[in-house]
């Protein structure tokens, strides 16, 4: 065994405690599956009350037992359980699995019952699964775990590549129903409930570990280990293996339920929707959907591009097709004009261009098919080809005939990924994707699913991005910082700050305006005055030395009335910042999901629109600049309305210093916010005018609390 | 007969023209299904080369006919269907349905061969389906005017309420294949192809009218009279019936295909998305969807709001359910505070707010499941009612309990619609879906359809919103209009203009000013210069007489300079506008839908954002707010930022005016741009500071001339 959770996905031997001579109930399940599965590890039935269990011998107790077993199965009332894991703890046994329920989800006392669970579990160095969890399955050795009805009937599985971690033994139980519907094998499946010691991403890394396995459904409300799942996340990237993920809790009403409904605390959607995509998964957007793309996935197959080629005998299905590709991302692009003139050439009442429209002149002539279909494949320059063929396979005459030619057709071009939408009874579906087809009823599951193999052939392509350096955490003081410190500490990170001064007086400021020569912009500058404008500590566009020290005395005046309190430093002076892109980026510490951060342009695009980027810390410029581009908004930042292209290297830059900045000192650093951010033109920089730290109370609390809202754009000076 | 297509629909005899003796081809099919089908009308099979076809007597010609049949089926070559055509006039057929392609589709040969067919059809009074379609049929009388193999096999159709009406006649028959599948019975389809004569809005408007039907299920790539298209969509709306609609080329791609692929010119997707929403169709956004919306309205009940109770044994799948429901727009709220105490006493483990998470106790005893869900159902104050079972009706033991169980707790709210999502085999499904439930396998599909029954209850209760009265058309000259001319215009029309002088010297503005006496806006005005600022013909915040007459001294000869052949009429002198939310407002003739009023935020929100909202002209100021509502930038008007809540009332009239003007004066004005529109704050009214009205240059080709893109937000004076 190399890995502690072998003795969960793969036991030499178990003992099913609370063993039941009835197969219907939940401890007379798992007996009877590893009999049906033919398990052939060692199977000891335990159970005071009876000589046998299922005709198989009955052991009073785990201490009884002639070996030691890899695993055990606790099919116990809760209160029953602590005492049985602790004969487990004392017999050696690598792994328990606890099904029942009654813990942390019912209230205090459970969850005092369950840290009894996961101490013992500790301190004897043997691992847990549950409680509150429907088990653990590996079909390959009929490692059956579990008391899930989806084998009831004989109906076991099939071996495969599709790797099943879900927090919830319901929706694991859901998904493997429906997969082995869709004909896809499992090879390994968990439910980790209440997730007192094994939780899906230790689980997710253990799948992304395998030869064997290469997609993974996964299903989660929440993750207890940020950085424990954000590595599983990368392990299977780095190992191109695809992480299909069903995140709930995206709605308001979700997000309450969630709250109730398991320990673990949620994060912001939005958050855990880009830390998904920033990690290659793709975030599935209903069941359904994930079930295809894992289907999709199971292929193996990745597009190099998204260029998609569209093969139509109905101009009608091809068009939609069409919408639904660029809906979802991919390039329609037309045949090259040769290969649009041979097409002509060969079917002359076609549409050349893409989507190729045969006419049903092809349906009905399937050499005329085969040469178009082979054309539009090896002359295209497509990654990915489909074929759009109605019902036509329903007919039993027809469907070999039509998969003959189909394979034929894309023999010649056998890297470039097939697919096709068609309506046919499940065996001629299953014949047409064992000769290499993915094959969907509908055309939007299709372009779903090639978009999302599009996506994973891009997010392997960056598996090899460098992480940035990690930072070394800043000098940070006890107390709150002023915007002067802010902008040392952050200066020191990288983060670039335009010259300012700090000055004492207004005799000072007007000496600091004179030597500006040109307008002025004067701040007060206090740790304990986060909201300057609010209390009339600023002023803009001051014109000359004078003014500036009418304005200083003014600001002075207003901080002694408004915050007697705070203790002033004094008095920041800078030229007035030249002309820009407002941007607002800012770090915050995620309840789930830890330090992120956010970058949006300023104004209504943040307050009105929310219409933010966020990313997981620390991440590299190329992240970054991905991130810049996915707001909606970008357009202003290439120049859109007349202005100049804005520089988005150095935007780019400083959201990769404040990411690592943010992850360095994670544990004081409650938030950071720079707004307003002017980006300048291209090759100019970026000036941050603005910044604030908000430090955590305490450093063991930051990672718990609930993460500040990303600020309203209150202070635009100077 | 009481409508020009009831020979179409539903005719008292038939001859099939070109019928062939063999069953498979398309001159044999239509004899084949008529036989299986059981139509007892007179079929007469024509044909000169035989004596008997398919084992009846075959007439030489159609005039040899011994009686006149209502409908003519044609399966001819292109070429010889003129001929026939003219013998079925000469007889008095009246409607004739032609399969063949080789018309307008292939170029100016076929369009020229198709518009004698419509000629033939015009003069004698009788009714044409197609070229290039794929016919007609109505189950209920076993009438089959087609040659589709989605009828091969003796797989006729069961007779019910959707009627299917499709441009592509492959479209048309895969979707009635699906419905068939999913258990629909149809009442009336048919394919409309080249539309020579009868359209989509036509066959629209004779299912909208037929008592049988209460849903139809439409595919159009473009629509060629949008009168008859609006009037049809409105017809169904205020006859309670569905229409879902799968229009396509929403894509550039998918339109490139669209424009190439049929004669009609398709509009904007937007326009045509937003016109289907307006007069309330449901656009589909995939052949799956348009499928389960039609499942959900055959049903024929829709919800009065939008409350959504969901009941779940898992909580996983209640906050999956959850997240698809708020993401569809429907309203998850909690059940009232004592029915929550009431659910906890009944299922101390629920979780008793909303979703109500029953746990596995509720389904281990379907007496508690049946109370709960009562409970639920009776006392939450739901519209709708989901509940969530999984695979558990797959269970061949449980499908029947289950079923008999939930129509035990829902039979005292027999008013709330009740949806379910399960996973079983198709006769479990109907036998549920017979007791009153809609059954769908995925949450997000149920969800989606939920939506989609309240948005057409929405759209239903709408129905009876009286139309605008009809604006008689202006008196438009003959040439370009200059600003001051389109302002009187549009003034006369309900638009409010603030109050500004056109005056011709800097002298005569200098004393305008100084009557004003506060700072001024000053613009050239002639008919010729569209873009004032480009050529330096704007002057902004002028703050006393000499500013106001050195400006209109540098603007008109800027004026004289830059446009020097342009006619002068002066220049517009008035005070600077109040603050308030830029808006543009324009109307525009869309090439499909004829008029079409715009409305957005100004600057980025129209030009980077495209957040722009578009309704079919004319409309009424209660249909104009939800127009302005459905921007994503609306918080803005509602006073997002701190500003003050804008005029939204009077917006909405300005829009309804315009909508007004805009169709009215459909075949003299191609565009109008009010921009930008200052929204004042509430019950101070709008201020529109610029205004340009583009007349079409003939009057014929108003209507199917390109649609002007709205202008970029160039003019901000005054």
């Amino acid at each position: 065994m190399t890995d502690p959770l072998d003795p969960l996905f793969a036991p030499a031997g178990v003992a099913v405690i609370g063993a039941s001579d009835d197969p219907s109930r939940i401890g007379g399940r798992p007996l009877r599956y590893l009999r049906e599965g033919g398990y052939r590890g060692a199977v000891f039935a335990v159970n005071p009350r009876r000589e046998t269990v299922q005709g198989a011998r009955a052991w009073a107790s785990v201490s009884d037992l002639p070996s030691v077993p890899d695993a055990a199965i606790l099919a116990l009332p809760a209160a029953a359980t602590p005492g049985a894991l602790e004969a487990c703890a004392d017999k050696g046994v690598g792994a328990a699995v606890v099904f029942s329920a009654g813990f942390a989800e019912t209230g205090a006392e459970g969850a005092a019952l369950q840290a009894r669970l996961a101490a013992i579990a500790r301190e004897a160095g043997m691992r847990l699964l549950g409680p509150n969890c429907l088990g653990v399955f590996n079909p390959a050795i009929g490692w059956y775990g579990t008391f899930s009805v989806v084998l009831d009937g004989g109906a076991l599985f099939r071996p495969g590549p599709v790797g099943i971690v879900s927090q919830s033994g319901a929706y694991g139980a859901h998904i493997a129903h429906l997969a082995r519907g869709r004909g896809l094998g499992i090879g390994a499946w968990i439910t980790t409930g209440n997730e007192a010691d094994v939780d899906v991403a230790e689980a997710l890394a253990w799948m992304a570990g395998r030869e064997d396995l290469s997609v993974i459904m996964a299903y989660a409300e929440g993750v207890k280990d940020r950085d424990a799942f954000l590595a599983a996340l990368e392990t299977a990237r780095a190992r191109g293996k695809a992480v299909v993920f069903m995140k709930t809790g995206a709605s308001a009403v979700g997000a309450d339920a969630a709250a109730s409904h398991t320990a673990s605390l949620a994060g912001s959607d939005a958050v855990f929707d880009a830390a998904l995509r920033q990690h290659g998964a793709w975030r599935a957007a209903s069941t359904a959907e994930q079930i295809d793309i894992a289907v999709a996935c199971a292929a193996g197959r990745y597009p190099e591009g998204r260029r998609l080629g569209i093969f139509t005998m109905s101009g009608g299905f091809g068009i939609q097709l069409a919408d639904h590709a660029e809906a979802e991302g991919l390039d329609v692009a037309p045949m090259p004009e040769a290969a649009q003139r041979e097409m002509l050439d060969l079917l002359p009442f076609a549409a050349p261009r893409n989507p190729v429209d045969a006419t049903a002149q092809a349906a009905n002539d399937l050499g005329l098919m085969e040469a178009g279909l082979r054309l539009m494949a090896t002359r295209g320059g497509y990654d990915m080809t489909a074929a759009i063929l109605g019902a036509g396979p329903a007919a039993p005459s027809f469907a070999e005939p039509l998969r003959r030619t189909l394979a034929a057709a894309l023999a010649e071009a056998p890297d470039a990924l097939r697919g096709l939408t068609m309506t046919a009874p499940e065996d001629v579906v299953r014949a047409y994707e064992a000769a290499g087809f993915l094959v969907y009823e509908d055309g939007a599951q299709l372009a779903r699913a090639f978009a999302a193999l599009a996506a994973f052939g891009e997010g392997f392509g960056r598996a090899a991005e460098a992480a940035p350096p990690p930072m070394a955490p800043a000098a940070l003081p006890e107390g709150p910082l002023s915007e002067a410190a802010a902008k040392r500490i952050l200066g020191a990170a990288g983060i670039p700050f335009p010259p300012e001064t700090l000055v004492s007086t207004p005799a000072e400021a007007a000496a600091e305006a004179a030597r500006i020569g040109g307008p002025a912009a004067l701040k007060i500058c206090s740790p304990d005055i986060a909201h300057k404008t609010e209390i009339g500590g600023v002023a803009l566009d001051l014109p000359n030395p004078e003014a500036v020290e009418r304005a200083a005395a003014r600001i002075l005046a207003a901080a002694a009335e408004k915050a007697p309190d705070a203790r002033v430093e004094g008095l920041l002076i800078a030229p007035m910042a030249p002309r820009g892109v407002e941007c607002i980026i800012g770090a915050a510490q995620d309840p789930a999901l830890g330090p992120v951060v956010m970058f949006g342009l300023g104004g209504v695009f943040v307050e009105v629109l929310k219409d933010v980027a966020f990313r997981t810390a620390p991440f590299g410029p190329a992240e970054a600049r991905r991130m810049i581009e996915e707001i909606r908004g970008f357009p202003l930042l290439q120049g859109a309305r007349g202005g100049a292209p804005a520089d988005i290297d150095a935007l780019a830059r400083a959201l990769s210093a404040l990411s690592r900045f943010a992850h360095a000192n994670r544990d004081r650093v409650a938030s950071v916010e720079l707004n307003p951010v002017r980006a300048l033109p291209e090759g100019r920089g970026i000036a941050a005018l603005d910044a604030l730290i908000q430090l955590s109370p305490r450093p063991a609390a930051a990672r718990t609390a609930p993460a500040p809202a990303p600020a309203p754009a209150e202070e635009t000076a100077p």
